[in-house]
């Protein structure tokens, strides 16, 4: 028997009749500009849904909104609408670093108020807010008679797609997380993806579904229902219910970000609109740059974390580092490896590891006074290994003796396989959790606030999602959480070409990467080699937004290519504002961005496999300027499968506003250009 | 950084290559033909992963295997095969009531333990049975130092399919669990399915997962990971683990049914030879067989479950059915709506069913007293509203209530939405279980176990799905578990004409369906039509096996009937042999059927949306016997779309083994034939 027949019998009728017979618009709302419409639907058995239209067309389909509880009945039906309220919002605010200075945050709001009937008389609040951009929506489920506290099972959100389309998503839940090659799909061939997933439907719409302001909750994956249908998929933790919650929270957003092409997507501010504003007041201590570092021999598998005759951080070594980033005029020094712990197989168990204890051949007070002298700062490195709450236990201990030793950033590491996270109680019973689950999201947080009371910003690495919570907390400052450069070290795990053209619109609409470009000797273990040209690593510090960038490659590499490494040394990673020009997901991009507190430009290509060429209008000039533009482009047949691979021309142009570039990108190749203000007024 | 990174360094180069490179092949078994084989591999991180190959050819790639813990590290790499052990079967036993008096169990098994190096040294033992129809697989989790518990958090088990191919799925975790219509997509495109979930790869070959002998342990779902590649995917608790267990248990069997087509799947007999032999001893008390009942004029909405002037529960109304049973030859009726407890939102609310309790209007003990007089029993009903452990509460009483009143037979009921059951604990502490996750499994059992204890049969109905349990308890007779009759009662609800032949080889490939055929008014509510012939509904009691079978219609509708309804009488439900004619998943199917004690035989075909043609080679039947087939066919321009549908010809020919019957289904149609022998010599 179904559930059908359990109605009161007169209901039958009703509840058989079609879905789009049978369901009530309720509310309406609308975008700024119109173009984008919201409908709230009551079906005949009280259960309401939203749906997306966009300029009259249907974008998702009537799609489900509620919540199953371990311990009470689920919230889904029998619902009245007693409330609705609309509200409006146009403001401007700054950001203290970013890829634009000035965001506009102009959405109109529509909260909701459903409420059970029956028995327990729940109250369920869902609150949209439409963007020229798109649609967010969050939960909020106030303290109540009969909801003290909330035990979520699973939410019952559900995104249908009103088309079919192409999909670039990675899989949820798999050994390694995060770091998987973007599958590209029909969008009905989805299995259970990771946020950012990035549809292009059939119509040509762009459509990117993501979370903003993930806080003590669970991370969202999609789960495919049937069809073009998904459903949320909360993240599991290592306690029964996926959330626990008291009642008077609400959930993180649930974003659609809608753009007619690829590169309208990646302008796209609703994930950061979508944040609180900065709790952390005066954040003038964070401070964006570029970075080398101890790391890329240890990837390569030459130098060793543990100590030993190959241990990578030792004084000499970190001192001939922070020569090389002094002389480089790059700010900053990664050590890994620096600290006790790293001995044994500390692969998800980090127990071993202390982070206020240096190894022996480690001068950390030495080397802090000698960086301190040339102008450079160490970056810290807390590897847990997955070991959470051990780490918990030394965070105010860790970044106190990260600060006292002059340490702005810290890179923290959670090596240790999906569901692995080890968190410990306080009577020692122990719990296996995931990298996105509650507890875990919990953690990184609470990470990056004690790092706050110290100064220290945090680059997390094997780290929750980007749900844009820079905003809230400047010094998260940076992530891993994809597949970066490090694959090209290793013989066996190489990126293929189009990686990066994936990334940018998927991944990093969540929010910066550290990717750790500039491998310009384009050569990993065992003279493997990496499937990119020159130009293209250049053009990733412009393409790959982060305030902290890694120049990745070796000094002694460095030495042999200074034509590009001089790219790498003017670019900044602080911009006043943001262009895509053009791009497809998975084929190519082309970014410009103005550097901050400078009239200079920069402008990055990438592209996949293919030979790319455009046309680029010089429109984000500013008018009446002159620039140089310093071309550092693929030379003449460079080919990410050739010894060419290292062709590169290095070649200036004079420019203007309005002019057009061509823009042509070999085989695995990519584009960086400098444009330098000489001529005109400067503009601020 | 990812994993890779983590271990040690001698590694890398080793954990990079490619997969195929890298593992190695530590142990091997084949079929007792030897057409199927299977592949054990340990990859350079000890990870174990099997393999099946089908002449030669590969079926199931490289899949993993293991286990995440919620308190522990998962056991899945890092491991040694420290045993194998191969053995040998091959042996015969007999059904109490089945579609086969006897059934062969040949197969080999191959047992593998193996030991986690490392500080933890547990043991993962996994043993094989492979089988000529296809290979079958189950861990054991011996009791050891470090593994006295095991809190599972996921079973790592992968399934991956070395070719593409069409999949018959339906979805797992949705709203009402599974009644679903079945989705027929390519294989990549599946999202999270239940099991049997069934593919046509594209060589042809056919094959069903499922899973067999489910006990203490959360149902299995199949999660698709990527590409051809299905992750298995337990059904949560409320419970923080999937499947808690104290160790020195055995997972339920994963099993990989192969055929070279439908129809040979469908004679597939590993479910059962998986299973442990009957544990209740002398079962003679259970008696397959038929049944009408006070049911479907509630399903169409013109009676009602609980109290009041619509009441179909009353004794005026179940006296009426006893007589029309007796008349018929029909040995039970079932009543429901008979008990307190159906007044007010009873779904997902049972916690007024009182099982012992009937209503004023229902005079149980003279009701009894006059089935008995009649030669006719009540099977009884006992809706729980998902309100399961306050059925628990009441289990021995209304068994014994139950028995008392002479019901042999009870249908069981658990209507509410997926993840909303109702356990409550000892302490007054309320949970929400799902209706395949470990506590219902062992909830089912429980009842089926109690009831046994007083001599009556479980028909589940919102049961977890069949695994072949019936050959251990032979008293758990049918479960619905599938979109049935019902859906045809309601005007929106129809179950197209491809239904039934999805059935075949998909569900009922897990055990018997209570799907309640024999509609022979053809007609639901308010006047909707159900689309299909007469003789499909007859020829249903051959193609949907069950031991108890309804002949859902009611009296007045088969006093209409009476030529077509001969044949309800007539058709038994227990069987001696069985053979899959012919068929393809969802298209069309023709099943023979021998009667138990009895030299005839009985023959069903169905159909789908289109007009069927085919020519079925009597070769069944006995040799130097004559028959008298009674053939029940789609009469002149019978068509599921037209009141047409009624048309049959109902007609007697003289055949025998060998003779070629052209079998021609309608649109929507089918075709019953019972083969009367009458010359020659009885063989038994």
């Amino acid at each position: 028997m179904t559930r059908l027949t359990a109605l009161a019998l007169p209901l039958i009728a009703l509840a058989l009749a079609p879905t789009a017979a049978r369901a009530d618009v309720v509310a309406k709302a609308a975008s700024p500009d119109g173009h984008i419409t919201l409908t709230i639907s009551l079906d005949g058995e009280g259960r309401p849904s939203y749906a997306v239209q966009r300029n009259g067309n249907p974008l998702i389909a009537d799609s489900r909104l509620g919540f199953m509880f371990t311990d009470a009945p689920k919230i889904e039906r029998n619902l009245t609408l007693a409330d609705a309220r609309q509200a409006s919002r146009d403001t401007n605010w700054t950001q203290p670093w970013g890829e634009w200075s000035t965001i506009r945050d102009h959405h109109n709001e529509l909260k909701l108020v459903f409420r059970e009937k029956g028995d327990l008389q729940r109250e369920m609040d869902v609150t949209f807010r439409l963007f020229d951009e798109g649609v967010a929506f969050r939960y909020s489920l106030p303290d109540q008679a009969n909801l003290h506290h909330a035990n979520i099972a699973e939410e019952l959100t559900q995104f249908a797609f009103a088309q079919g389309g192409t999909a670039w998503w990675k899989p949820a839940y798999e050994w390694n997380r995060e770091e998987y090659l973007y599958n590209r799909t029909p969008l009905d061939a989805v299995g259970t993806a990771q946020t950012v997933m990035t549809v292009k439907l059939a119509d040509g719409t762009h459509v990117a579904l993501h979370e903003a302001a993930l806080v003590d909750y669970a991370g969202m994956n999609l789960a495919r229902a049937e069809g073009n249908t998904f459903r949320a998929d909360l993240t599991p933790g290592a306690g029964a219910p996926k959330v626990s919650r008291d009642a008077g929270f609400s959930t993180p957003w649930r974003t659609i970000a809608v753009a007619d092409d690829a590169a309208g997507l990646y302008m796209n501010h609703m994930i950061l609109n979508l944040n609180e504003p900065n709790k952390l007041g005066d954040v003038s201590w964070i401070r964006p740059g570029k970075f080398v570092g101890v790391w890329w021999n240890m990837i390569k598998g030459e130098w060793s974390w543990a100590q030993g005759p190959k241990h990578g951080a030792t004084t000499a070594n970190v001192r001939r580092y922070i020569d090389f980033a002094a002389a480089s005029g790059i700010p900053a020094v990664l050590v890994e490896g620096w600290n006790v712990g790293w001995d044994g197989n500390w692969f998800g168990n980090g127990n071993a590891m202390n982070f206020s204890q240096p190894t022996e051949d480690f001068d950390a007070d030495g080397l802090a006074a000698y960086a301190r002298s040339k102008g450079v700062t160490l970056i810290g490195h807390h590897e847990t290994g997955g070991s959470a709450s051990h780490y918990d236990g030394q965070l105010d201990t860790a970044f106190k003796w990260a600060a006292d030793h002059g340490e702005q950033v810290v890179k923290t590491g959670y090596v240790t396989d999906a569901g692995q996270i080890e968190r410990v109680d306080a009577d020692g019973a122990k719990h296996r959790e995931w990298h996105e689950g509650q507890w875990m999201v919990n953690h990184y947080l609470r990470v990056v606030q004690t790092a706050a009371k110290y100064h220290v910003s945090i680059d997390s690495h094997e780290p929750v999602k980007d749900t844009g919570l820079r905003r809230t907390y400047p010094n998260w400052v940076a992530r891993e959480g994809g597949r970066g450069m490090e694959y090209n070290a290793w013989v066996g795990g190489k990126n293929p070409p189009e990686h990066e053209a994936n990334l940018v619109f998927t991944q990093l609409l969540g929010g910066p990467m550290d990717f750790t470009p500039g491998v310009l000797s384009l050569s990993g273990s065992e003279g493997s080699t990496i499937h990119s040209t020159i130009a293209k690593q250049l053009a990733l510090y412009v393409v790959l937004y982060s305030p902290v960038v890694m120049a990745a490659d070796t000094p002694e590499n460095y030495a042999k290519y200074p034509g590009p490494f001089q790219f790498i040394k003017n670019v900044p990673t602080d911009w006043s504002d943001t262009r895509a020009l053009n791009g497809e997901v998975g084929d190519y991009v082309t970014i410009a961005r103005k550097a901050k507190g400078s009239d200079d430009w920069y402008l990055g290509a990438v592209g996949d496999e293919q030979a790319r060429s455009s046309k680029v209008a010089l429109d984000f000039l500013d008018a009446g300027r002159s620039y140089t533009a310093e071309i550092y482009r693929d030379g003449p047949g460079a080919d990410y499968r050739t010894e060419a691979r290292h062709a590169i021309v290095i070649e200036k142009k004079q420019v203007k506003k309005g002019d057009v570039l061509a823009i042509d990108l070999a085989p695995g190749g990519g584009q960086a250009i400098r444009f330098v203000a000489s001529g005109g007024k400067r503009k601020r």
